[in-house]
C-alpha cells in the first residue's frame, strides 16, 4: 500500500478513526538482544536492521497503523553521551530507522511517524537555541525521509516539550506531542492541563502521554488533559501510549524510581485481558490515538485492536492466530481447560504471581524516600531500653 | 560455520562442555503473532519463515549451542487433529523448519536437533506401530535434511516416550528423551528416576525433563532421574529445558491445571537474576545440556551463557548489548539507579507484582479440586442456623 | 487514687502532657464472647460486669489515662432497635457501665469518660430535638455517676456530632468531640476541616477521629481538622482513636465496606510495632490524646506508651511483662531468635501473612462499585465472538 | 456442677463425645499484658488470679471442656532458670493454677487437666532420674489439688516425652501425651507415627500434637500418629492443640523460627471460618479431643464447638453472642453487608491483610538458611564484571 494512497493521521483521527500505535522497541529489542539497558540507544537500527524491521512488522501484523522510527534517544548529544562506540553517526541510524519503518509501513496500512525525544542538553541546561538544534538535526532527516507525521514523545518538562513541538512544527507535518509525566505533572509541578494547554497553543493537533506509568494512569492523566484544552476553549486530539507494567506504587517520576527498574519488572508485565481494558477505558475517555510503550509486546497491541475491533471495523492479520476470549481452548482434552474459553473467566481472574516470598507492592526509591529514612536513623536513637530503666522502676511503685 | 567443522552434542558433552539450548518458541511466536494458542502448531516454519529465523537467530545470538528444528506439536496426526487450514503438508511444515534451523546454526556455533513430542494417535490408545509410524514420517524429514540429532521431548508417559526413543535410535543419530514430568513422575505414576533408566535402556544418550515446572522443579526431577540411573548402573548425559514461570503451586500436570494457563501467566515469568541461579543449580547438580521451553526469551537464554560464561569460557555475542549485574546503569543519572548496577542488588530484590489485588499463588485446576468442592457442597448442608435452634435453646438453660 | 486528687483532662492537655486512651471495647469483648457482632451493643456491662471490669483494668495496667464508659450504642433507640431482650434498661446498662470504669479508674491515675455515639434517630430523619432528647437520656447517668468528662464519638455526619456537642455541653463537663471520616470528609462530603471548625464552634474543647480507618489514615485526617481549625484562629486540643487494622484500600466509609469486615480482618491486625509508629506521627503532628478504637488490644496500648514513655516521663505497669523492642528474647537458646532482640529487627520486618492463596488488598464493596459491574455487563455484550467474524473474514483478506 | 457429677476424660472419649479444649495461654495474656515473651513462664496465676480466671471462664464460655492449669514452663528449673524474681515458689504458682483451673471448672462441664512439658533439664543433658524428678515435683501438687486427668505436652524429642508419661502414669490418673512436632518427626528424626507408639506403649491413653504448627500441618500429622498406633495393632485416643497461626512456610522446628516469631504474628492469625475447617477436619480424620494452643482466643474455640455444635448435640454459652455464619449482620442497613450474612460469603472469602509491602510467606531462619547463605556468598565471588572481560573481547570476535 502506497503512502499517496494512505489517508493522514490528522485525516483519521478527524474523521473519527482510532489510529492504533505500536508498542515498546528499547525494552522489546533489548529482551531480544539488541538494546542495551542503560544508554537504550537505537543503533540496532543501523547494526541489525533485520531485528527492527521484524519487529515492525509484527506490531503491524498486531493492528498497528503507525511505524514510530526507531529513533528515541537518536540526538547527537544522547549518543555522545552514551557512548556510541560502533561508529555509526546519528544520522545514519536516523535514516536507517527512517527506510525500516517505511518499509513496513507499505506492507499494510501504516504511516511512518518521525520520533523525537528529551535530549540530554535541556537537562544540562543548555539555550533553547542549542536545544532546538539539536531537534533539528533529526528533523532534518526525517523530512528528507518524508515521515508522514511527527512525534515529540517522552518529555518530562514541559518547556522542552514546546521548544521540540515548535520545532517539528517548521516542517509543516503534523506534529504529536506527548509527556511521560503522571498526574501530579511534570518535574516542575506544571499540572497535566497546564502542559496539554501549552503544546496545544505551541502547534501541536494532538497531546497526551508516553512512558512511565501503567495504562489505567496514563488513560487517567490523559483525561486531564482533555478537561483542560477543552475548558480552555482549544481543540486537539488525544493519543496515548503507555507502559505494559503495572505501576500503583509509582510516584512522581513513574517507573524508573521502582526498585524493578529495569530488571525485575516481570511480575507487573499485564496480561492481554488487562490490555483490553486499558483500550476500552481509552476510548470511553474519548482517545482516538491509543498506542504504547515500554513493555508493550505485539501481542498486547493485538489485544487493544481485538478490544476495538467493532468500533474500526477490522480484526488484525495476527487475530488469525488468536481465538478471541480464549476460544482457542475449545477443544482442549480437559474440561478444565475448555472450561476457560470464555470471555467471563479471564475478566474475573485475578493472576498469581508464583512468587510467594514478594510482595505485590514496592516504596520507590528516591530523594524524599532517602530524606525519611535519615529522620527514622535519628529519632532511633532516642529511645532506648538503657533510657528507659529509670521510667521501669516508677512503673514498678506506681 | 560449517556442520562438519563441529563437534557433535555427544562429543561435547563428553569433554564436560556445558551445551546451551534455545528457548521456548511456540510461547514466543504466539506473542509475537504467528502461533495459535491452544493448537500450539508450528505452521509459522512454513507460513511465515522471516519470524521463525529470527527466533533462532535471537536465541543463537543469546548463546544457544542448539537449534531445535520448529516441529513441535508436526505430527501428522496433530496437523489433522487440530486442523491444518493452511494447506501445508506435515512434510512441508517439517522440511521448512529444519532449513531455518540449519540455516542460522550455520550463521555460528550451532547443532541442529530434530524434535519428535507427544501424539494424539498414543493418547487415543493406537498400537505402538502405528504411533512409531508418525514418529518415522518427522524422522523421515529429519534424516533427510541430516539434522545433528534427534530429541523426544514433551511425553507425559514414559511408555511412548521409549517408544519415540526407539524409533530415532534406528536413525543412528544421537538421541535425547525429555519429559515433561515433575516429581511425582509419569501420568501412570512411574517415578523419574524409573523413566529415565527405561529410557536409557531404550537407547537415549541423554535423558531429562523440559516443560509443565519451573525451572528449580525441574532440575529437582532431573536429579532424581540422574540418581536412578547412576544407581542402576547405567551412563547418560543429562538435559534439563523448564518453563520460564515460577509454578510452586502445580499439581502432577504442571502448568496446565494452573488457572493462569495460558493467557494470565505473566506474573509468574522469571527475571534474568532467577535464570542465573537455575543455571548455577542445574551446572551444581551435573546437567550438562541447560536450555528452555515455554516463556523463555532470548534474554533468559542470555543470563544461562552470561551465569556460566567462567565454564564456558565464552560469552554470548548479545552479551554485547548487556552490563552484567546491572553494570549498565553505572552512569544513570540518579543516584538510587545507579545504586542498582550491583550484583547484590539484583540477588536480593523481591520483585513486586504491582497487582495488589491478586495472591501470590493458585489452587490447580483438576479433577481432585472439584471432587473437594462436592465434598464441601455437602458438607455445606449439615449446618444450618435453622438446624442448630434447639442447641441455641440448650446452650441457654445450660 | 481519688478522683478529686487528679487532673483535668483539659489541664493535662493544657499543660502539654500525653494523655493516652483506652482501645477498642466491642471488638474485644466480641472476641472474648460477651459482644454480639452485628447490633455491637454494651448490655454486657450490666449482664457480665467482670468480664467489662477486667478489660479496663488491662487498659488501665497498658498505660490508658482514659477509661471510656462501655456505653456504645447505649442510646435507648439503638438498644430497641437492635432488640435487647435481656431485660436491662437504657439506664442499667449505662449505669454499670460508669461504676466499672469508675472503680478501675480509681486503681490507677484513669479519668473516666462518658460516650454517646450517632444515633438511629438521626439515620431515620428524626428532628433535631428528638435526636438531643436521645443524647439527653445517657447524659443524665453520666451526670449522676459524675464522670469526669464526656465524648462524643463515631459520628458520620458532623450535623448529629453538632447536636451532640451542644448538648454535652450543657453538663459543663469538659466535650471532646470525634468522626468517623476519612480525609474526604462526612457523608455529605463537609471536609475535616470544616468538621472541625463547626465541633469547635459549638463547644467542644477537643476534637478529632475515631474508628473506622487505620492509624495512619486517621492522623492524616486529625492533621487536616488541626490546619483547618488553626486557620480559623480557633482553639483546641486533638485526639485520634483509630482502627487496629491495616486498610489501605477503603473507600469513604471506611472498614465496613470491606469484604473483611467484620470477620476476616485477623490478617489485617496491626502488629505492636506497628502502633510505635503511629504513636510517633501521632505524637509529631501534635495530637496529645492518643488512644485507639476497633482491634486494639491492651498490648497496642502499651506499645502506644512505652513509644511515648520518655515524653509521659513513665512507663506503664504491663511493661514489666515486656522488653522493649524484643528485649525478652535476648536470652533464647536459638542465636537466629536471639537475634531478634533488636529495635532493628522488628522495625524493619515485613510480616508474612501465611496466606498465599490471598491478596494483599480488597476492593471495597458499595454502590460504586455495583454499578461500575452493572456497566461492565452491559459493555461485554457488545463484544462476541459470533459478532466478530465478519471482521475476522475481512482480516485475511486485507 | 461437682467434679463427682461428671464424666472422666477417658469415659467421654470411649463413648464417642467429642472434647473441646481451651487456647492458649501464654499468647493471650502476654497480649493482655500479664506474661512476658521470651521466659513465657506462668507466674500470672500466683500474681494476676483475677486475669487468669478471666480467661478460663472465656475459654469456658466458648465451648471448652478442659481447663488446663497455667503451669506451662512452670517446672522449678525453667522458673529459675529464666529467673523468677517475684519471690513466687513453684509450688506456689501450681497450686494457684490448679485452684483457679478447678473453680472455674465448676462453673460448667469442664475437667481440669495438670500440665507439664519439656524442661531445660532434658536439653541440658540431666539424667533420667533428674528430669523425671522434675516432673514429680509439678505431680505432687496436681495429685494434691485432684486434677481431673494429666497433659504432658510440647515435647520436641520423643525420649522426654516418654520419661514425662512415665511419671505421670503413677498418679494412676488418664494421661494425654502431645508432643509440638511437624510430618517431619521430632528432633532427632523419630517419625510421628514412632513417637505416638512409643507414647503409647509408655502408657499414654491419648495421644497427638500441639503448638508449633498451624491446624491443618497439626491434624495431618495426628493423623501419622493414628496410622502408625493402628498398624502396630495398639489402642488409643487422638488429641490435637494447633497454633492459631497460619504457616505453610515453617521448617521442622515450626513457627520459632519464623522471621515473625513472636511479635510479628498479626497477619497471619487465623479466622473463626479457619476455625471451622480445622474442627471439620480434626473430626473427620477420628480426633475426639480437639482444643487450641498459642494464638487461640475464646473465639476460635467457639468456632471449633459451633462447627461440631450437631455432632456434641451442644452449643456453647457464647454462641448467645454469636450469629452462626454471620447471621448477626442479618439487620445491617447496608445490602451489600447484610449480603455476608451467609456461609457461602464467609467460606469463600480470601481475606486481605491490608500489606502490599509484605509477601505472603517468610523464609524460615536457622541454621540450614544460614549455611545456605554463606555458599551463596562464596559462589559471587567467583564471577565478576572484571573477570569477565576477556570473554567479552571473545564474544565480539566470534
Amino acid at each position: 500500500m502506497a503512502p499517496s494512497e494512505k489517508k493522514g493521521i490528522l485525516e483519521r483521527l478527524a474523521a473519527g478513526e482510532v489510529v492504533i500505535g505500536d508498542g515498546g522497541f528499547v525494552f522489546a529489542l533489548e529482551k531480544r538482544g539488541y538494546v542495551k539497558a542503560g544508554p537504550w540507544t537505537p543503533e540496532a537500527a543501523a547494526e541489525h536492521p533485520e531485528a527492527v524491521r521484524q519487529l515492525h512488522r509484527e506490531f503491524l501484523r498486531a493492528g498497528a497503523n503507525v511505524m514510530q522510527t526507531f529513533t528515541f534517544y537518536a540526538s547527537d548529544d544522547k549518543l555522545e553521551n552514551r557512548g556510541n562506540q560502533l561508529g555509526f553517526t546519528g544520522a545514519q541510524i536516523n535514516e536507517a530507522a527512517c527506510d525500516l519503518a517505511r518499509e513496513v509501513a507499505n506492507e499494510g496500512d501504516g504511516l511512518v511517524a518521525g520520533g523525537v525525544c528529551q535530549t540530554p542538553s535541556y537537562l544540562s541546561c543548555k539555550s533553547e537555541t542549542e536545544v532546538k538544534a539539536i531537534f533539528k538535526k533529526q528533523l532534518d532527516v526525517f523530512v528528507k525521509k518524508d515521515v508522514d507525521f511527527l512525534i515529540a514523545e517522552y518529555f518530562e518538562h514541559v518547556e522542552e516539550a514546546e521548544w521540540a513541538v515548535q520545532t517539528l512544527k517548521e516542517t509543516g507535518k503534523p506534529v504529536a506531542a506527548s509527556m511521560c509525566i503522571g498526574p501530579d505533572g511534570d518535574m516542575h509541578g506544571v499540572t497535566p492541563g497546564d502542559c496539554a494547554v501549552r503544546l496545544v497553543k505551541a502547534g501541536a493537533e494532538i497531546v497526551g502521554i508516553n512512558c512511565h506509568f501503567d495504562p489505567m494512569t496514563c488513560v487517567k492523566t490523559v483525561k486531564m488533559m482533555k478537561d483542560a484544552v477543552e475548558k480552555a476553549g482549544l481543540k486537539a486530539h488525544y493519543m496515548v501510549q503507555p507502559l505494559a507494567f503495572h505501576t500503583p506504587d509509582c510516584s512522581c517520576q513513574g517507573f524508573i524510581d521502582l526498585p524493578e527498574f529495569p530488571f525485575g519488572l516481570e511480575p507487573r508485565i499485564l496480561t492481554r485481558w488487562d490490555m483490553h481494558q486499558y483500550a476500552r477505558e481509552a476510548y470511553n475517555v474519548g482517545i482516538r490515538f491509543i498506542g504504547g510503550c515500554c513493555g508493550f509486546e505485539p501481542y498486547h497491541i493485538r489485544a487493544v485492536a481485538e478490544e476495538l475491533a467493532t468500533e474500526r471495523g477490522i480484526l488484525p492479520a495476527a487475530s488469525e492466530k488468536h481465538g478471541l476470549w480464549g476460544a482457542g481452548l475449545e477443544m482442549h482434552t480437559k474440561p478444565w481447560v475448555r472450561a476457560r474459553a470464555r470471555r467471563d473467566y479471564w475478566e474475573g481472574l485475578k493472576p498469581a504471581s508464583g512468587r510467594p516470598l514478594c510482595p505485590s507492592m514496592a516504596t520507590p526509591d528516591g530523594w524524599g524516600v532517602t530524606k525519611g529514612h535519615a529522620d527514622l536513623m535519628q529519632q532511633k536513637e532516642a529511645t532506648t531500653q538503657e533510657q528507659l530503666k529509670p521510667l521501669f522502676e516508677k512503673a514498678k511503685t506506681h
